[in-house]
């Protein structure tokens, strides 16, 4: 297997420095034009067969080598609508249109940047060593995982008819722990995830007059705190539930009450009867709290998308953890638990009917966030920013691109190239 | 005095057509190009000397007759970023870019469309009747009033200097209220009002990770709420406040937890002391909520305007309630008490060292609103839209608009022609 | 007039000693056996004809003296269940039971006591200076103001056929004012009060389970922050109301969530569509909050007692500020304006057809509580303590009660006593 | 085995009764007397040597039958202060005197009447069927289970020196789960739970006044419902945490504004950092919900009580579940996850340094509290009554206690017995 790596470290002061182009021209979901071509030249040039436009911006590149299995690769494109602090040269300053007409900024806060590189590199480093394996390699580069609409396009855009079967899915996230470091976790790994618009109504009026109106940000205020208590009252300390309140927006002019409030709501689970409770209440919550203030029509609430449960094959895992940890060692390699974010990958392994695995890899050197009196805590404790926070730039980037291309090369290999399995 | 108001009714039509236009057509502050444009045409063709971009985009029309009394009649001009209801075939569609640089719907929510056609009516009867009075008139066409900027602008831009000087300044405000009543409150009328943005800083992260956060749209939720406290817990029932978020925008994306909130109030009150005491608990609430929460950093707290208190000259409002009751009838002419609304009206009178008199005039047939059961007490009861509202559009034009005209020859009749009092 | 108060400076010494007995033996609303026993002895020593137990501890004494007017003087005599403060050596360490038949501590925190007092120094002085006076004075000892129902009781009690008629009924109350000022509002007066008791159910469970419960502690805590937006935004900033919650009470063991919670609530309004625009908001927010919880059972709202508003009539008290003005000059003599406070003292004038006056008196030297760079503001800023705290012990005693007696015989003297008057 | 069990289903009539006896006359901890007489009688009768007033009002019974292992098991005694509601003809009319001197309903809310009644029900077994084991039997009633403090009292009073020592420690504890049912959980099982005491202080005044106080009701009511963000803004959802404030009390009168106001929290976690991120947050937000109000006075905030966490012995819980399920069928025994709830009687095993092991056993049918259209769903559903709640009856006495009696022989069994043992 070690074949399949050799030479990737000569790779990377490339890899970084598309790194840094990438993230400092980061695209909305659907809108990742930019991004796409970029990825269709470099497949191209590596040797891939490569389809554009698929399920939208979407980009497929082939690499057909011989005898054996067939393995798909994934990446995500797509960015956010989050202004970047000023930390590094190569930060942010693209601006984009998001879903409601507005001029957002956008950022790679959730690294999407980094898988988009780390799957290039990984499809040329395998176009360049077609001699150490055998088989089929799909890259597939994903528009619009933010949304949990991309894989669902590709796949409805005739993504199983138009390319090679595959026998696994495999694709991975960057999130904040240290370079180098990888977690992989068999069986059910990441939550459902439902988004709602909450729309509420009151009645508009001047400042100074309240009792003339009934005030939505007040309506609005309450249902944020109320549903607070979904998960600290209803639902059991052992089960997983999040509420999150992305977004609340309402007015523009201090001494004008305006007639409406909208809210976006993001809502994650593992078990379907805890999700139809904290559904039912969000509902309760949102209708009653409307009602208190004597709102003069219904709040409405619509979906805005859905993610499905993410559940990584078990015996696919371990034969993924089982060759990390032969190539990496076994204080790199990490059996995580469930998390309460939310991925569309797994489309890619049931709509096809076969195996998929979707892994962690690290790319924060969490000294950079430690407390000096106990710097192996930084990372755990969260010091560390977060996927999606405006923080959340990679400190440790070409250690962990490197063991990214390595740990896609090694997994692939699981499956390309039998004389490395025991 | 009848002699100044004989023929106003002749003029009626146009002018309701004139307001439909100015109604269809509104602008935010200091951009009231299209408006000012259609006023300097109006006044110089009636015979006014015109000045054009005054403070801004403010006209003064100076008509000499003579000699006796100098009377400032006032208008402002602008509209309000509120989205107006399907309502009337000349509703808006305008947009506008805001301070914040957003594009936002514009509405004359206010109705400042119905001050700019009463004194544009009154200007031309004047012209038209100069045999009937004698001395000079000043018709005033203010700009960004709804920030309170409009008449500071005017002065600072000379007007003391650049026209003649004024005996007393009058002006008029439509509300929710019949078509054909006036409202005169002599001596304190309207409030003070700050206005106040709050910038709450929070630690942005992804939707499924609050733990890696500060969430600061609860922090903002939570404001909002304990703000409501200050009226309802820190000041005398007898006394007057309001506490205001006109304003509260966060986030955009519901998976995404933003870094930050920012919150827009409005505080309108009567009494110096209570001013501060307000201000000071909105300032103590907003910190120890962000306090509550962990929040990285303080909240921001900064200005965004201030109007002064609005107090109409005694002996100048019951000269102008003593010459509406002759006029009109003791019926339609009602002395009101203070409100919590504010004006800068008032910095034409101060700044002069000059009585000023402001009065409120319907334009809302109440019945139209009714509970069906007590048709009387529609309008009393708040049935009828509030200004700033969305839905605040006059739907008893034609004789709320003869009022407003012969409100302002009459209250100016008492200055420009002694012949007409006892 | 002069007369009737001469000598009175003589009996303060006296009175403040019965004033610190009374202070420290306070009794709960309808207990008041001890403060009616002496009061009987004192007025029966006087020559007063007693009648104890009229409406439940309710003392009266009538003293006839030839012709003339009649004059109904009142003094309520219960005290509050509120733990006094270490602040005086007579402090109060009484307790009683409460409604709900807790064990709870009592104080004079409202003050009766220097009503008792000052009635029982009125009455002595007016039996002292028969020659001085004709006419007829009823001294009405009423309990159970502080629950709105001892005037009721000692009205169904048959209060005007037993007693003699009067020609006016006075009254009056100590407030955190200087000693010797006195307050008088001609007209509406005091407010009038809604109580009402609220029961929230939820479904109780154990503290680490609160998904198998409905939490009224939660729902309680929502009720109460709700209920402050009635003020700040449904009632205009000029009307008057005041929503207090003044018990809150759920639970007892900290791991045990209890089945339901109880709050009671004052509603304090002065005009009547204000009052039930509150008294509905406050349904529909209790009911609301309620069904946002998911509670298995509607919540509860009963009435605890209600208070009219209190209205002085403008002639009388027009006569008493000038016969006050006259004995004590101009500076200790004040027309107050209207409180959100309520007092059930009115009803002996409705009920019997007569005009009623009721002012208020100071007993607490600012000086004490201010602030030493504004000496003079400390009172009116609200440093002293208000009325039902636990420190609202007067500090300024011998004056105010020598006051508070001379104003009693001042008032009653102006219908007494027609020599006096111009 | 089973010769340890046979003839238990004899005994249920007579323990039923004494179960109906000992749930109407319930005692608060460490008031245990009417309890503990009860069982010294008949641990006597039974042949036990019987020690009473261990750790104030505990009972220890020994039973010596030859050679062999040493095995301890214990009930915990004590009830709540929770009001029954009408459900059993036995149900409690008992009050008690609660820690704040106040008197309080009593109730078994716990279920700890039906321990007491499976161990003397198991005691008296052993006994009478001595020749079918042989070694040493503690049988423990412990009081004060509830407030966390009556294992520690017993240890502290000298148990392990008075006492012969153990190889195991056993009990076990009924919850809302069908009668028959056992569940036992490996490792950890139950939460380390730390109880608050929270004073907030305000400043009190009439209820008309409330710009005269600082309000301690809406500090409190702020103060919960920001707590509920701990859990679900703080602590990740895969973490598990409760708060719960089980008692708010403050004020008594609806017209007075109280001083001050009492919480009483209780926190389950199951990570120590967990814990101090909870117990930090709490502060926090107590503290400033208390500034937000311009508290005269910081919070006070005191602990009551703390309870470690539960963990099973793994192997001794294992050996458990093996011999359950022989004689119980597989059927019938459950391995259960943790629980949030807590218990202190993990004491007896880490003071001795040998393994303890604790289960649950159910004695609720579910069929009665069921939606009739999912029978099965109810007891899963919640749908039963939690522990703690006034409805907190087992609905199906005699087979909960028949198999709590044979599971308390059968987990002896596996130490005194090595016959049954494979």
């Amino acid at each position: 297997m070690s074949a399949l790596t050799t030479g990737v470290a000569d790779r990377i002061a490339d890899l970084a420095a598309l790194y840094q182009d990438l993230h400092e021209h980061p695209e909305l979901s659907f809108q990742e034009k930019r991004t796409a071509t970029i990825v269709a030249k470099r497949l191209t040039e590596a040797g891939f067969e490569v389809t554009t436009g698929v399920g939208g911006t979407g980009v497929v590149g082939v690499l057909r080598n011989g005898e054996g299995a067939s393995v798909l690769l994934r990446a995500d494109m797509d960015a956010l609508p989050v202004r970047e602090i000023e930390q590094v040269p190569y930060r942010s300053r693209a601006t984009g249109v998001g879903p409601d007409g507005d001029v957002v900024p956008v950022m790679h806060a959730c690294g999407h940047d980094t898988h988009v590189t780390a799957l290039i590199g990984a499809a040329e480093q395998l176009a360049a060593r077609r001699a150490d394996w055998s088989g089929t390699v799909l890259a597939v580069f994903q528009p619009a995982e933010e949304i949990g609409a991309g894989a669902r396009a590709m796949l409805d855009d005739g993504f199983l008819d138009r390319f090679p079967r595959y026998d696994v899915a495999l694709g991975q996230h960057v999130i904040s722990a240290p370079g180098g470091h990888l977690y992989v976790c068999p069986g059910v790994f990441m939550a459902a995830a439902d988004s709602l618009r909450v729309t509420v109504f009151g009645r508009g009026g001047h400042g100074s007059a309240p009792q003339t109106t009934v005030d939505p940000i007040v309506i609005a205020s309450a249902i944020v705190l109320r549903l607070q208590t979904i998960v600290s009252r209803e639902i059991a300390a052992t089960d997983v539930a999040v509420v999150t309140v992305g977004s609340l927006r309402a007015g523009s002019k201090e001494n004008v009450i305006p007639a409406e409030a909208e809210l976006k709501l993001n809502i994650r689970t593992f078990d379907p009867d805890v999700r139809l409770r904290v559904l039912a209440a969000v509902d309760r919550i949102v209708r009653a709290e409307a009602a208190a203030a004597g709102a003069p029509r219904e709040p409405e609430i619509t979906p805005l998308n859905e993610f499905p449960l993410l559940v990584n094959d078990e015996v696919a895992a371990e034969r993924i953890i089982a060759a990390f940890t032969t190539a990496f060692g076994q204080d790199q390699v990490h059996r995580s638990g469930t998390k309460p974010a939310s991925e569309d990958f797994g489309g890619f392994g049931s709509a096809a009917g076969v195996p998929s695995v979707f892994w962690n890899f690290g790319a924060f050197d969490g000294q950079l966030y430690a407390d000096p009196a106990q710097p192996q805590l930084a990372v755990a404790a969260g010091a560390a920013p977060g996927n999606h926070s405006s923080q959340f730039v990679p400190n440790d980037v070409e250690p962990a691109l490197r063991r990214a291309v390595e740990a896609l090369l090694t997994a692939a290999g699981v499956w390309l190239n039998g004389r490395t399995r025991a």
